[in-house]
């Protein structure tokens, strides 16, 4: 086991969350990631309330969080005034948000004795979530699957982590972006971190939502075949903050029109209906695949409890000294 | 002291080389590294036979590599057909090549007796630089300064050690992009890397050619404040292949030019003169200053030897156990 001050606050036995991913993590999957002995958070992204309520309904008795995507949490708010109250009802372990500004919801989510996790992709986002409240902040990283930005994992957790230890040393600072196995899980406490979020890599689980076509097509991909765009969200007529690009893997529809979003916009409508019916039929060439760097270490859509044993293993091997060289 | 495969092969202390920086690794930073244990490889890249003959003299008889920008070094050598073997005269420790095809150089370099580095950025290169006979291969990740491009350290390197475990075992690996302390050191070996190349960080270092003001605007900046961009390059007149793009930290001309790239082809003629008008003046708001994210973990810039003691000692404790956590 590895103990961090993640596990202790929380509980856990191991130091890894599984990743908040709309229409991929539903409750079976966070469930699984919790029995394993990490922590779960339901992917309640888009903030369907229907979805959100049969997800945690399928985690059962097992403890789960859950994550939104905070500017549509902003909007959808205005037409579900009681979308925040209900999650909070469930007495999920976490609620995750990121992208956008989480202070306006930071309140109600600490007056419900829940504690607040905040995605950030920068050391100014980090100083927003701290300035919050946040009680995790986790640090991700450009090699991220799904949405995200620009700063690497590599540099933006200790820079983070410096922050932190000055400013508010309580917060706990977990790494999420390209950790797919137990040297990403040893990479990150190295860093400074007190443990991992993990997407693409449980995405790829037994457990997972994912369509198998799309979990192929990332088997079969190398981090090399993955991009960060814009294309998809606007094939799906999704208002996402400029700032945040999601990474997939390349497909036809990337290599059109990625460089080319003027024509995009003027075919605007004929791309969404193609993208849409890709993503129905889970075809990887028509609708593209959300996935990672880390997708070049994902071999196989293993049970999600495999995985994270695995990882734990390796990670515990590599802290032990079973790293290729020695301290003299 | 930390010993890999790289501590052994070169006979060194610290698995930890000096990135060769164009105009800004001359013979004293590469000799000031090695002579602290690692190893310092002269910043040869732009294929200027002159300064690389007095930049070796400046490093006396301390053992240093040199480094060439691949494509550059294609093209110097049809105007100066001696180069490469007047390099290979001064029986460097290494000889390394980034940024494009190093296959029709290596035979001459293995020739030598001399070791063949070869920093790639994505698998696809990795594979090449394998084929072409490679000893040590440098996963660069885009959160490098300098050139570079898009996946990041935290997943090549592991990738790219998985298929090296496979096809290549005997080539070394290191990480580079992003290892700014200890900490990135100590990543850096989890991920499999045999040790480090460290840019940035030796950049600002007392013994770098790298202009004062060009360093203070590092040490005040966070790695939020770097962008890639190619707005330098066409600026320079330089033409780098279009997979490249510079990390430099953002000032009036990358805000500017970057989202306007046939604004910037009209206006070439005075951006340019006013570009290396602020770049002779060491201008960080005329010129760009060339830098990595690891920007956020400089805050000093001390002399080489020092920075490569701390990033020793901190790594050791480190891997020793004093990172924030237990295994139990
Ligand atoms: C398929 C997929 C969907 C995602 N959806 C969301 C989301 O709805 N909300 C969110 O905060 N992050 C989302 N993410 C990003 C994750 O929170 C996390 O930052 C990321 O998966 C970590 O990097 P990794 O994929 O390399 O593990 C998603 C990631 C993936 C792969
Ligand atoms: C100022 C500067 C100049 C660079 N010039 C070169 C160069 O001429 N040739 C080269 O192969 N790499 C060059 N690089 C990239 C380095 O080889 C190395 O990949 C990078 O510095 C590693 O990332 P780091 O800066 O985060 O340590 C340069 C980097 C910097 C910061």
């Amino acid at each position: 086991m590895i103990e961090t001050r993640l596990t202790r606050r929380f509980g856990i036995d191991a130091p890894v969350l599984c990743a908040p991913m709309a229409l991929a993590t539903g409750g079976r999957l966070a469930a699984a990631v919790t029995r394993a002995g990490g922590l779960g958070l339901i992917g309640g992204g888009y903030c369907d309330a229907g979805w959100i309520a049969r997800e945690f309904d399928a985690a059962g008795n097992t403890s789960v969080g859950c994550g939104f995507i905070t500017w549509k949490l902003r909007e959808k708010l205005q037409e579900t005034p009681g979308l925040l109250d209900q999650v909070l009802a469930r007495k999920p372990a976490a609620v995750f948000l990121s992208f956008g500004d989480p202070t306006p919801f930071a309140a109600a989510i600490r007056a419900a004795g829940v504690p607040l996790i905040c995605q950030v992709q920068t050391l100014a986002d980090a100083k927003l979530a701290a300035g919050a409240g946040a009680d995790v902040i986790v640090a991700q990283g450009t090699e991220a699957g799904g949405h995200g930005e620009k700063r690497a994992t590599l540099t933006l957790v200790p820079e983070v982590a410096d922050w932190l230890a000055v400013h508010a040393p309580d917060t706990l600072l977990l790494a999420a972006g390209g950790i797919g196995d137990g040297r990403g899980l040893a990479a990150a406490l190295m860093l400074g971190a007190d443990g991992v979020l993990v997407g693409s890599r449980f995405w790829a689980s037994a457990e997972s939502l994912a369509a198998p076509g799309m979990t192929d097509a990332a088997i079969a991909a190398s981090g090399d075949d993955t991009i960060r765009s814009s294309v998809m969200d606007a094939a799906r007529g999704l208002s996402w903050p400029g700032r945040f690009t999601a990474r997939v893997l390349k497909n036809p529809v990337t290599e059109r029109w990625h460089d080319d979003p003027q024509g995009l916009v003027a075919h605007a409508g004929e791309i969404a209906a193609d993208w849409k019916a890709g993503w129905d039929a889970g075809d990887p060439s028509r609708a593209n695949t959300f996935v990672g760097e880390a997708a070049g270490l994902i071999h196989d859509r293993p049970p999600a409890g495999e995985i994270l044993t695995a990882m734990m293993s390796e990670a515990e091997a590599l802290l032990g000294g079973g790293w290729r060289g020695a301290v003299t």
